[in-house]
Order: C-alpha cells, then sequence, then structure tokens
C-alpha cells in the first residue's frame, strides 16, 4: 500500500471565488506513483467546499444565484454575533457537499467526459488550505 | 491490499428517476474478494447523484418536490443559455450529495437496517455511468 | 494494510441534537494503530449527518433555522402518510452532507484548525449508531 499527503494553498483575490483544481490533484496523484486507489480533496477551512461538477462559468453563477437565495450572504445568523461575517459561508458549504473521494485507476483520476474538480471559497481573501490523500497501491 | 473497480450504466425512460442500487454495487463486492475496506460509488456524470437513504417512495416524491420548490427546473439560469436545459439537475446532484463511501465488513456492505444505495437521475434519457471502486483487503 | 471498525452509539434526550464526536472518532484512530490513511464516518440511520464544521453554538442553531426555513419539519410530506414523521428529518440530511472521509497522517486526523466532526440527530431519543471505518498503514 502506498500513501502520500499534498496541501494546496489558496489565497483567493476576491471573497467568493471558484477555482478550478482539477490538475493539482492529478499532479499529486502522479507523484504518488499509485495506480490503482482513491483520492481525498478535503477543505482544511470550514467556510470552503471542494466539489465536481462542470467547468462552465454560467454554471457556477447559477450555483452562487441559488445559494445567496436560499441562504443570503447578508442576514441575521447568531454566528455573525460572534464578530464573524461568515456564518452563510459555513452553510453554503455544507448545501453544495464539503468534500470528496475521487477514483485512480491506472495511475491516473478516472474521470466521466465532464467532471472537473473545484475548489469553492466562500470567505477568501486570507490563507486557506486544502488536504489531497492519496491511498492505493 | 485489493482492488476492484466497474462500471455501472443506465438509460433511463425518464429524464427524472431514481434506481435503487444496492444489490449491484454488493455484487461489485463479492466480485472483489475484499473483506474489509470501503467502495466509493461516484456517479461519472455530473447531473446525477448517488445517495444513501430510505426505500420508501413517498420519500424519493418528497425529495424531488423539495428539490423542484428550491431549485424548479424551469427556470432562468446562465447554464441554459448554452442550449441545455439542465443548469438544474448540475444544482440537485450538489443538494442532495453527489456520492458516498460505503464500508465493507465481513465481505459485505456494512448497512444500518435501513440503509439503501440509490442512483438519482436528474437528466435521464441518455447513457450515463456509475463508477464503482472497492479497495481494501 | 491494516484496518479497523468501531461503531457508535446514541441516543439523544432530544429529537433534534448535534454532538461533538471528534474525541470518539480520534480514539478509534489510536486504537487502530493506523499512521496514514482515511477514516469513514457513517451514520447507520438515515435521519442523521454526521458533518465537518465548526464549533460553535450559535453556527449550530443557524443550521437548523436555515434548514426549518428550507424544508419544515412539520409539512405536508406524503413520507409521513406512512406512519412517521420523520420526512424532514431524511431530507435535512441530504442537505448537509451525510458522511464525511477523513484523512489520518501521524497517527491522527489530520484537521484544520477549525474543523471539528460533529453527530446531527434529526430524529433521535431512539437508539442510534455511527459507523467509523479506518483503513491504512
Amino acid at each position: 500500500m502506498k500513501t502520500k499527503t499534498a496541501y494546496l494553498s489558496f489565497n483567493t483575490n476576491k471573497k467568493i471565488e471558484i477555482i478550478r483544481i482539477t490538475d493539482q490533484v492529478s499532479r499529486v496523484i502522479s507523484d504518488s506513483g499509485v495506480k490503482d486507489g482513491l483520492v481525498l480533496v478535503n477543505p482544511m477551512h470550514i467556510t470552503a467546499a471542494v466539489i465536481v461538477n462542470d467547468n462552465e462559468s454560467g454554471l457556477h453563477d447559477d450555483y452562487l444565484k441559488v445559494l445567496e437565495k436560499l441562504v443570503p450572504y447578508q442576514s441575521d445568523y447568531r454566528h455573525n454575533d460572534t464578530g464573524e461575517d461568515n456564518a452563510a459561508a459555513h452553510i453554503w458549504r455544507q448545501l453544495l457537499g464539503h468534500q470528496v473521494v475521487m477514483p485512480i485507476t491506472n495511475g491516473k483520476l478516472d474521470l466521466g467526459p465532464w467532471e472537473q474538480i473545484f475548489y469553492f471559497e466562500f470567505d477568501g481573501q486570507r490563507q486557506k488550505r486544502v488536504l489531497v490523500k492519496v491511498i492505493g497501491e
């Protein structure tokens, strides 16, 4: 059994930003030497999500518009009484599904035709990390 | 360490359809010979989800009714300006949680009394695949 | 390769309750002897969720308030025609993301500064279990 762990770093220009990270995850898999196994991609901060979906900017806008409609960023949240302004960011990341585990076959991400991995930052402009852990053989 | 990868195929009669796939996943586990480990069940298309919940048709209707209320299938989405009509399908699959990793113990899915695995198709009537990857020993 | 499986038991005082389980998961990891790998934390009952987020009670109230707004616990659900009253609990657990897979590095949960693991019970006051499966080496 082989494992490899890497930490991707992000410090986005905007508070809310969507970044495609498929290539960065693929590089960790190549470095691991794992031919068959799983890769966990998990944000280490709790106002961000890692999801798999389409690399289409219109759809990304749709996601944000839906989240804002369902759970407005500026609203009356008890969490924000602590001095934070990011309660909605915590909730958004849960609604989208906060992490992914993806398959590795023949040494590569085993993706469908449109599957791409994205980092969704909902409270950016500060240092954040995403853990990538490969396990397999 | 052992691994096994299988691809389940679906081409649903309806655009929106829910299919129980516990038995198909169990078969892959039996074929793998893995006695203890994990199985990833991941839709390879991004308008479908794999979830674990109850095998009760009323509840399945409730899911769809809630999704339609929160994120109407027919509405004004930027993604649909590309000629697609499935923006909501992309979003629904994120709201429900798009994939599952389930435990294997004593060579079988280690499920609670009501846990069943389902394929939720939100943009069907075409060829789709679900990847099943078993890892363990 | 090593594996270890444990079953955590819960019987909450209230129907809806949030319980921090990071330490219980950590104990299973210690017992497993696994230094590098993954841990699946999966509720075996389908009206509960395991999520990773912030240990802040105000935020926990915000989650419940948002869920109640989007999917009211008391409403007209077909599932509840079966004699149940927990349709919303089934749906809530999907909206939040029902399970997590977390990384183990150097024999410990490899967590960011604020990541904590929680059990969200949405239909409590009865016996429930959460499966913890460690896999690694």
